[in-house]
């Protein structure tokens, strides 16, 4: 017998895996979870039917969402990672020299938990981290009650439907900037510009309206749908186009590099033109 | 009733689209041809069970193997363009206002009548263009018995099997040089560095035998699979991240800008690695 899983990324496109095996699969309070072991990807993580993550790719979105803030500031010393519950953000954080203390705030206790078990490569900074720190909260509480913590925080959500839905709001961005001391920065994950580019143009106005600098960047991510994944920043002070740096503090990455960082923000002509106010 | 459009980009990996209406399926002298109308991507051209291009984002793909190689020749008179039937590439091609003459050869008549009959907007350039001439013939043979003729030669192949096999061989990029002028340049699409990492650095070494400049770079495909696709460019005398370019002559392009001409070489550490000769 053949078991294939596929993911509807749009009512009318799909992405389809032939799978090994089905680790585990249940309704948690907040979702549907199913950790499968794919012949291409290796294992998945997937979220009310949305793949989250794969051992094979994962390096691509996890390097993105973290080098490129990290590499911004200057000393990114207080990370708050808001979701993020697989452990690869958090496992990228903790590499870097300059962390002090990261801060995971994940609001489902079972994709912790089942990312430990079946998921060790991903989730391997979860665990006996003594620079990392696992709260299973609301990461819009915990924003609220922590104001003028961080240097950089991120979110790594799911897509923008479900528990994940206050993550994508004007009114959180606030609260991220109180949340934020003078000089930090934020970065989120803001779905593909061929699929969502309403998402990101609204995203995209929202934020650049609190915060002095906001950019979109791009990683090529091949389990999310188009291949092609946007990342928002909106910092108070750091341009992440001028960080004037030819090496990284992080040696041991797959996908960035400086050279990388820089590129990703020269954006296709479609793209750029999302971000432009509309009048 | 729901039709569904499977591509097996792998043994184990697919994608699938809902479709409207099938426009065409036969068998050609080389090759199984579909043209499929989807939900998704607008109408589709689909070759032995594969992507070839769609409506909505077949942009991405002609503006790059095209824009590239055609800002990087200070003057590209004379373009020679290997396969490339739907006549996309071609399209571009004769945007550009150094070009006087550009030359498409490829082996399968039908590819060519059928894009003609169903997609217009991709095939607009194969009939009615005093510079653009649509040669049937063996682009293999074609390159061998037109010696330094040409300034840029673009190979938009399918896939390395069936009839695009001997596009992907040291003694074609042989050929190819010959078919250069002096100071001309080749661009061919060379797969996903996902997906076919061997193709990839086979190619780039066996470039690199014979092309002073050997450069590889990058593009978002959503249809193609992983979404990241590559090409190779073999120059005999320009470099293409030397173009001190801040503008482009071709106005219209969706994904193209001088920008995103210099970023697509800097390349993920993986893809970089791929291009190291083993020792």
């Amino acid at each position: 017998m053949e078991l294939w899983f596929t993911e509807k990324q749009t009512p009318s496109l799909g992405i389809t895996c032939k799978i090994k095996s089905t680790l585990i699969v249940e309704q948690t309070p907040y979702q549907h979870l199913a950790i499968i072991d794919t012949e291409q990807f290796g294992k998945m993580l997937v979220l009310d039917g949305m793949v989250q993550t794969t051992d094979v790719d994962e390096f691509v979105y996890h390097e993105m969402i973290t080098m490129v803030g990290l590499n911004t500031h200057p000393n990114p010393r207080r990370v708050l990672i808001i979701g993020g519950g697989d452990g690869g953000t958090l496992r990228e954080v903790v590499k870097h020299p300059a962390v002090e203390k990261a801060t995971m705030v994940e609001i489902d206790r079972r994709v912790v938990e089942t990312s430990i078990e079946f998921l060790p490569k991903i989730s391997s900074a979860l665990h006996g981290n003594p620079r990392a720190e696992v709260l299973i909260d609301d990461g819009i509480e915990y924003v609220k009650n922590n104001k003028n913590q961080f240097d950089l925080i991120i979110i790594d959500s799911t897509e923008p439907v479900g528990p994940a839905a206050g993550l994508f709001s004007a009114e959180f961005y606030r609260n991220i900037f109180e949340s934020l001391k003078e000089d930090g920065l934020f970065v989120a994950q803001t779905e593909s510009p061929f699929f969502n580019a309403d998402l990101i143009r609204q995203v995209f106005a929202d934020i650049s309206s609190i915060y002095p600098i906001t950019k979109l960047y791009l990683a090529s991510v091949p389990t999310y749908p188009s291949g092609l994944w946007s990342f928002t920043m909106g910092s108070k002070k750091y341009d992440p186009e001028n960080i004037g740096q030819e090496t990284c503090p992080v040696s041991d990455t797959r996908y960035y590099t400086p050279a990388v960082h820089q590129a990703a923000f020269k954006l296709p002509k479609f793209v750029q033109e999302l971000l432009i106010p509309k009048k």
